[in-house]
């Protein structure tokens, strides 16, 4: 009965710790401490996002083939540090022999990637998977604007309260990849996941077009999530060794 | 002669090294590498920003007087990492019997401060000085608004080349005070500067009541100085221990 006792005890400790390791972007919490939740956040030397030079922004690569279809009955679920979009998606990326298929989608305010320095109100974040488990994100930066988005119009009138899930019946994702001329311009990078566990080998697609956001599909979306942008990361092996 | 040369040697390399520890907010001049600058940015103990609990914000303070009046012929500086007006300038603040003059304001985009997590668009800080050099910093929230903001439109109107400055015939400065409801809604902390030397002992009020700024006003702001805000600080001694 005593070591059942201690055992219990033990749980309880251990649960703890896993809830005191929940990041946040602020505080003892906050990204200087990702480290401590997971140890490539701190040590890892390929970590996202960075401030992409400009000289090597315009350097576009895409990928193979690249695949967006509108979609129905999707579930959107506001996880507190951001809003994420799954289930019943239909995208699919080709990097060489590789397909990887659109797992979520999910925001960041203000962008997390920076071009030159400059940032951008919204960045979307597409993560795809392959068979294997290897990861590949487009990123879509969105400035406020005079003109409403169709892609995020039923996004943000459908946010569920936090940490709870709802169903959105149709969010016109194709248009996402017309938007951002079909991935003829993106920047090309190995980087990571861009919260904890900050895993590397990430395969990122940074779109260059910028693309309109309707200032109160903005601000609802900002005032949401708070502010959910880890801080650029330094890099090696850039032209501009400032970055 | 010789040592006429390596004098010359000596201050070229000195040179080189007060040029390299200028700041930025990316890279190896990033804020987690201003410590490197100087070295309270690493090690005190109350810097600035943070991000303010809710329920500390509703503690309001305000200064025992404060004037701010309409000035003529000021003069703005695009510094690169900001825009900052100065000279002729005319508000003051009371704290104490101590009388604190404005010496200068200038922005962030995004806010350095946030309030339970939440930022807003721009923050502008008044920053103003006694006699004896201590310095007390007003920080106003603005977020991107239909309405175009009197205050910043000869600002954002008169932006100067990067590292040039200009004069700006008036500015309505009297109003920004009435804006923020005469600073009976202000959270009041002892901080720091927000960029180095990073100097503590900067007696805080940000603002409560946040101000509207026109989208193009705000663009225009945000696309000249880029990212310049400084990630929020860890404090001790705020009741919600995980800020």
């Amino acid at each position: 009965m005593k070591s059942y006792l201690i055992l219990v005890i033990l749980l309880i400790i251990k649960a703890s710790t896993i809830f005191a390791a929940d990041y946040s972007y602020s505080g003892s919490t906050g990204p200087a401490f990702w480290g401590n939740i997971n140890e490539t956040c701190i040590k890892g030397e390929n970590q996202s996002p960075i401030d992409i030079p400009y000289d090597e922004f315009i350097k576009f690569n895409k990928p193979d083939n690249v695949e967006f279809y509108n979609v129905n009955n999707v579930e959107i679920e506001n996880k507190g540090h951001s809003i994420q979009i799954s289930k019943n998606l239909n995208a699919k990326l080709k990097i060489g022999d590789n397909e990887y298929n659109l797992l979520q989608f999910h925001f960041h305010t203000p962008s997390e990637h920076r071009i030159n320095g400059n940032y951008h109100d919204v960045e979307a974040h597409f993560v795809f998977v392959d068979k294997e488990g290897k990861l590949s994100v487009i990123g879509v930066f969105y400035d406020v604007s005079d003109q409403q988005s169709k892609f995020f119009d039923p996004i943000v009138s459908n946010i569920p309260n936090k940490n709870e899930k709802k169903s959105i019946e149709f969010i016109e994702l194709s248009s996402v990849l017309e938007d951002i001329n079909l991935m003829n311009t993106t920047y090309n990078y190995f980087g990571s996941l861009t919260t904890p566990p900050c895993t590397e080998g990430v395969i990122w697609w940074v779109a260059h077009p910028v693309q309109p956001i309707g200032k109160d599909q903005y601000l609802k979306l900002r005032d949401t999530m708070g502010f959910n942008s880890r801080y650029v990361q330094v890099r090696k092996g850039f032209v501009n060794n400032n970055l």
